[in-house]
This record gives C-alpha cells, sequence and structure tokens, in this order.
C-alpha cells in the first residue's frame, strides 16, 4: 500500500501539499495513518505538468524523507496540476522505474493498491498489449501494468470505460486461469487538463480516498490520505467511486463498476 | 535513534542475525519495538572480520529491508565477529558516509544515540583531533565524531579508557562553551579480536542493551533491541556498564563513568 | 558493450582481478581499450561461487571505479570461480535489474555484445519463455533475455547445446518478423563448477575474447580484454569459439555455430 | 577535473544547454575534449534561478548521461540563470554532497581545477571559517572549500574582492605550512542577478574557458568547454580573468589578480 496527492487548481509550488502540511505526503512516508503499512519508504515521485504538454517526472528509490532534491525541486517547482506519490512495495523491488507515477504521452498515473494473484496473472495480462504500448513497460509491478491496460483501452478517448475495460480484463485473465479476481484501486490520472482517480475494490476494503479544496489558493487536492492528519474538511469519496474534476467547481462522482459488481458471476465477462 | 547487532563467535553466516530471526535488524529497520523510531529506513551497513586484519565494510543509503546486495551479501559471507547497523537519522544528511559502521585500520565502530547540542559542538571537538585523525574524517555524524575521539584518546592502547576520555572530552568541550552536556550513547566496536560494548547515557535514559548466546552454535550477540522479539534469552546490560568479550566465554560487563557522573559537576573535568 | 572478466582456479581475492591489475576491470570502466565504447559507467556487478551452491550477487548502477562497496568486498571475498562485469549500456536503462552478472539457481551469465533489433523481437521471444523462466525476468536487456533463453533451452543438461538453441531461437524469431539477424555475443556463464564463455557473430566483427594464466596461483582468466594492458600472455580465442574450463588444466575450445554459419541461408532455421 | 556551463539571458529551457547541443554538457559527461578526464562521471548538478531568490538544485551520483530524472527535468524547467556541472573526481568520494553546483542563501558556485596539497591545507583553511560558513559545509571537495572561503570574505558586498581573498587564503595557509601553493580554477558563480567566472590558475595551466552568444535567444553562455564541439561562435576568455555579465548586453572582462602574480613570491602575502 502506498500513499498519495494530487492537486489540480491556480498553480502552487509542488511543496505546499508534498512537504509543508502537518500531515504532508513527506510526513506520510515515514508515518501513514490509514494505510496497511505505516512505513511508504520504497521510493517516491512526483508527475507534474507545467511548460509543455507532457509531464515532468522525478522518481527516485530513497525514501521521500530524505531526499535533498526532492525537498528543492518542490520548492521552486509550480504547477496547476500534479501528482506524488510515496511508495510501500508489495512485491516489485525498489527501483526508480517500479516508483509512480508513470507516465506516457501527455497522461500520468499512480496507484494505491494491488491485484491478488499477480505473479499468476502477469503473463497473461501482458499479452494482451499492443506492441507499442508493450514497449512502454520498464518495470515490473501491477500498478504500471494496470496504467498500460488503460492506454490499450482507449484512455484518450474516455478515461473512466478504459479503467473499467482495464479492470474487466484484468477479472477476465483471472477466471480463465483460474484464480479469484482480487483488485485493490485507488488511483488518480491525468491528461494535464482534467484529474481523473478512482475508488475500488472486489472486496469491500477499497483503500481509502479523500478530496478537499484547500484554503489558501480554493485548488482541489484529492489524496489517499488527508494532509493535515484531521478529516476535518476532507470528504471521503464512497467505494466504487469515479472521480473527475474538470476544474475546481465542476467535480463528478460517478459509481464505478457498481453494475458489474451487483452481479457476483460477471467476474469472467 | 539506530538499531544495531554485533556478533562474536564460531563462524556464522551474517544472514544468521542480519536476515533470519523473526525479529531481525532487517525486520528492525521497518519496525522496531524499543526505539525512538520505528522506522531505520535511513541506510545500514555491515563491517565484517574475515581474510584481512582491517574489516570488510558495505554500507549504502537504501532502506536495508529493500536492498537485495545486502541480502545476498549476508546469504554468502561467514565470519566470526561483525558488526551490522541500520540508520535512523537524527540529523545528519543520508549518504555513506554517514551510514555506520566507521572503520578505521583493524577497527570498526557503531552508535546509536546522539551529542546533544552538536552543531555548537563540533568544531571544538574538531578540533582537538590531530591531524591524522581528522583526515579520516569523511561525513559528518556526532557517532563519527565520538570513533574518532576514541582513537584519539588511544583505542588501541586501552579501548575503555580510550571511550571515557572521548566523553570527557565531549563533556569538556560543552562546559567550554557553556551548554549542558548530554550524551547519550550505546556503542558496539571491535578490533577484529574482541568484541566492546557500551551503554550509557548523562541522563537516566540510556538506550538499550542486550546480550544473548544464540542456540545453534553458542556465539554471543550483543544488540541494541532483542532480535527474536521477546526478551526471554536476552539479558539487560545494565546503564553505565562496558562490556568487553574476549571470547563467547568471557564475557566482563564493568561501570562505565559511575564515577564521575556520581559528582554532578565533573562534565567540564 | 561491456567489458568482463572471470576467474576459476585456486582461490584468489576478487580484487587480484577486479582492482590490482594495471589494466584492471575497474581501471577498463575508466578506459577501455578493445571495446567500441571507451567507457563502461553504467554500473557493475560480479557473481562468485563461495559457501553455497549459488553463487552471492553484487551489483549497482554506479561506475564501478567510484563504488567504495566494490573495493571493499573484493578486497575481502576470495572465490575459486567469479564472474566481474561492467556496463556500457547499448539501450536499457541503468538500473541494478540491467546490470550483470544475472543469476538464476546455481548458473552465473554475464554478457558483452547485444541483440540487433532488439526493441522488435524482445516480445516474441518472451513468449516463448515458459512461465516459470519468465518470472525470473527482472530487467528489461537483451543479455538477461539470452540467459533466460539457455534456461529454457537446457542450460542444467548441456550448456553449448542451450546457447546453440537460444542463438537459433533469436535467428528463428528475426526470420517471422522478416528483419535479418544480427547478434553479437562475447559471454560467460558458469554453475559453480566449469566455466564457460563463447565468442561468437553473425558478422565478421565478434567482440574479442582472451585467456591467461595467471602467474601468482596458475588460476585461468577469460576476458573480454586483456588485464594488463598488454597481449603478452593472452590467448585470443577465435571467432565462433565455445570454451569450457573443467579446471585451470583442462580448457577445451570448440567450434560454435560454424556449420550453421557456413550456410548462409540458415538464419531462419 | 570537470566540464561546467552557465546561461544568462531570456528564458531558457534547461535542455537547450545541458542535453541539446551535440557537445551539449551531458555529452561532455561522456567524452570531453579539452579536459584532463576525459570522462566525467561521477555526478552532476545543476543550480537555477526561478520562483524564490535562492536557487533550486539538483544533484545526483550517477554520470549525467544516465539519469533519466535530469532529462525530465531539464526538459521542463525554464531559467533565465542557471548552473550545470558534471564531474570528474579529483579525490573526493563520489556523494551528493561533494556534487557541483554548492548553494548559500541566494548564492551558486560551481568550479573546475583544484587546489594542490588541499590534504595537508585543508584544516587551516576550515579553521579560517566562522563558525555559521563551518556549518554550511557539506561534503570534503576543495570547490565547496573555496565557495565558503569566498562566502567568508564578503562574497554578498564584493564579489570579486572575495575571491582574490579566498585565493590569498589559500595562499597564505600554503606558506604557512610550507607547501607550494597551487591552484586552479576555473570557476562560474551567482546571486541570482548577475554572473560571474573566474579563470585563474597558479601555473601557466588555467583550465579553458569560453564564452558565446546562443543564436537562438542571444542568452550568453560561459563554460568550461564549447558546447557545440567547434570553437567558431566561441570565444575564449583569457588567462587570469574575471569576468562579469550584468545582462546579455554588458560583460566585464578584468584582469584577476594579476599583480600578485607577477610579483612571483607573492604567494605568501
Amino acid at each position: 500500500m502506498c500513499r498519495w496527492a494530487a492537486y489540480i487548481g491556480p498553480e502552487l509550488f509542488l511543496e505546499d501539499v508534498i512537504a509543508s502540511p502537518c500531515h504532508s505526503l513527506i510526513a506520510q512516508s515515514h508515518d501513514a495513518h490509514e494505510a496497511k503499512t505505516r512505513t511508504n519508504g520504497d521510493g517516491f515521485g512526483v508527475a507534474w505538468y507545467g511548460a509543455r504538454e507532457e509531464p515532468g517526472l522525478y522518481r527516485d528509490i530513497l525514501p521521500a524523507w530524505s531526499d535533498q532534491n526532492l525537498r528543492s525541486l518542490s520548492r521552486q517547482i509550480r504547477s496547476h496540476l500534479f501528482l506524488a506519490h510515496v511508495r510501500a512495495s508489495t512485491g516489485g523491488v525498489t527501483s526508480r522505474m517500479n516508483c509512480h507515477p508513470f507516465v506516457s504521452g501527455k497522461w500520468s498515473f499512480m496507484h494505491n493498491g494491488q491485484i491478488g494473484h499477480f505473479d499468476r496473472l502477469r503473463r497473461g495480462l501482458e499479452s494482451r498489449l499492443d506492441d507499442a504500448i508493450y514497449a512502454q513497460k520498464l518495470g515490473s509491478t501491477d500498478s504500471e501494468l494496470i496504467f498500460l491496460l488503460m492506454l490499450q483501452h482507449g484512455l484518450d478517448h474516455d478515461p473512466a470505460r478504459a479503467l473499467v475495460e482495464a479492470v474487466n480484463t484484468i477479472k477476465s485473465e483471472a477466471a480463465r486461469i483460474g484464480v479469484p479476481a482480487f483488485i485493490r484501486l485507488t488511483a488518480a490520472f491525468s491528461d494535464g487538463h482534467r484529474l481523473y482517480a478512482v475508488r475500488y475494490a472486489t472486496d469491500r476494503f477499497a483503500p481509502s480516498l479523500y478530496t478537499a479544496t484547500l484554503a489558501p489558493n480554493a485548488g482541489l487536492c484529492v489524496v489517499s490520505e488527508p494532509l493535515d492528519g484531521e478529516a476535518g474538511n476532507w470528504m471521503p469519496v464512497p467505494p466504487n467511486s469515479f472521480v473527475t474534476v474538470k476544474d475546481t467547481k465542476r467535480i463528478t462522482i460517478e459509481p464505478f463498476m457498481v453494475t458489474e459488481e451487483s452481479a457476483p458471476t460477471l467476474e469472467s465477462a
């Protein structure tokens, strides 16, 4: 399990989310409260949108709390839209290629959760990727593969649909090889214009997801765990929800895969 | 505060102390029980005596739990005497040069604790080192400086005396600049033949120190926190003690700086 | 292109090959003479056989010349059989998982050379691996894939045959997708008992390969480039040769894929 | 010896200097032409002025050519004034703290060259620093110490004078302990408004220094080696010169320490 925070709104220094709040993402890397693992010290990353269509990306394998570069970069860089992540590995090795966010063209993606039985599902899932998408695979995590499956299933055209298809593909592959589908998925992703997030699980334990409007500038934060250590201003997003933020005044929260879930045998659909 | 373990006895794979016990040093890097900080993810190191008079040294800045090299090395390397350490920084940056153990010639040294007001004491203490010893300084921690002060004060000739002198030097420097002396010091060090350890503090909170005879081969472990998570076989060493292990059958525990401590104004002696 | 050195014979400190000769492997990391790239600074690794059936493995992404851990480890560790490698990337990212040697059970493998058109061949080659072997893939290099193909084709039973099959598989896949087969392959590998090496290319430019008996102890070195900077004692191995070292007195050099090569259209066999 | 490039002018992406020119700084990290060492793979760094008075700082120990973070950051970050450096160690260990540029408040500094006999001069020079300046020392290089000596001698008030004093302090210390003063110093530094550079040596071999106006936007580059591999547009700065760039139209080149140098015995002045 990992911790992450995404921001969209008026330009903000990255540090206002990553480093400054009393329960900032860096603080959570040392001591998370709502995560299965308190320590998220297996690397970190930040993707931000700025001068170009594609995001900037800074990832490293040190714990976030001890990286001087991250401190300096987040003090200097301002962005209207960014994703930041601290990692607690559930299996994959600690390497830069396995750190979130993952980036492809204009898209960025980060994830908290896991695909159950990933060791057995991995190959079958990879075989469903087109060559051009498979060639983008640099690491070995289930998270990166979810992102690639979304790209495969039309992320550019319909983000929510692409994610549904990615989840269905995982379920279908699980059915094919005869293991129960087990997915926990709290993720955020962006094309540089809108911010998307999802809270979903195949069981009752979807990892937590919150939104809040930041006081100083009315920007919007979407996070796996409140930044200031208290739930006060923070709104929990219900399980099985898909969040679309067009701008800080237009937030849509829709059901995600609810129909499919109500039919318990649909995993192999 | 950090966690460490030292071993002396029949040759043993490093992993039997570092990785295998249920509350091994690697497990403690993720979740220590008796430390002020639960997470000790600011690097690690191991010094072991083997084919040469001077010890081998492997240190890196990753958390111990995620370093594949450490896993492989500790599975291959056997030693009759080694020191292993996981670091939780109390101030210094995370760099290899600041990871314990520190090594000089045949000597190795590692430490849990801190020197209070180190920022203000550092220069004065460094100025008391001979050029040849000062030239060995590679990092910026209080721990390394304690080791250099011990070298300065005759570590080769009388280890216990050298440590007393090092502590007195720190107290004397604190008195000189007018700050209260505050030292917490649980350390282990070795010349490749004997294993030395100390548990000491200027206040009542000397960091914990334990010894135990390992069941499989009757070797002796000296640790900052029991390896198997239960104090069963583990003997706490009293505060203000100096431990000398000549071999696994000859362990001496002597008072350390007790006389000086009983006279509260001796800090500037 | 990379540089590497393998040793088999009486126990030797790793440093006697890695660090001490005037044109040692570490020296070659800074300034190779016979390589296409003078600098081999994209990581390094060493696999050595010692206390266990499986080898120890130490790999990191720093240039070999600046890694203090490598210096210390190679001063302490003695082995009768080891492989050491300095990397110059021909494409893959710099990560520990992409550093040679690669290890699987008792086997270790390292490589200098490349598979042409690897981007296009990679997926088809991976699809030919059994699940259990595919699951061992941790990085993204052509070199690791050659090793996995060898495992797939019976490395345990007939090393030379396994390598022939691996090469034929690459050629066959190239034929299938319609690109010319282009392979340069100077590799060493071992099961802890014998040392194997190959010098091969599909064109006339097989990367160099040499053997020499070391003066101090009559051990045998197999290298991509002479260690002492002069070819004096060093014997070049002819192109398209397979080398088997049972012990330092029994070295066999056999033709490798010569029959196939003489029939220029056999690439697609 | 290292390679570096500084830029002042209209806002530019860092990559236009660091990564894009055919003989860019990243290319020079692999293959410098005018340096004593061709390879500059012992880390890199960049300091840039942007949203705040103090510069941002990104340094790491990998070779510049293999750092994906550097590629992404330099594609995203624009600055009107920045310093970039690739390091070839002349002695100090490879650590982030030893990578240039060094930063203090609004000042940044980077250096190519060395102080001869630094091992023997280091302590005496450090003892001349005020406590507050000494406390800023994080690494162990001669370069960082030159920067601290400049801060000690009034960098905020008179940059050229501060550098003269720093050089004189080194000469004076060399005289005191009886070693010949040997300094090679090609450096750039900035307060975020002006860019300063110096080319100086106590012998006839001052490391090279060039300036050029960049075609695309008329910004000014000051470099240790021309970026495009040809001296065409590049103007060599004479030895013993101090360069002040107020803006791209007002460049001053003044003699540096010429008077002192003409009197060969003045080293101990």
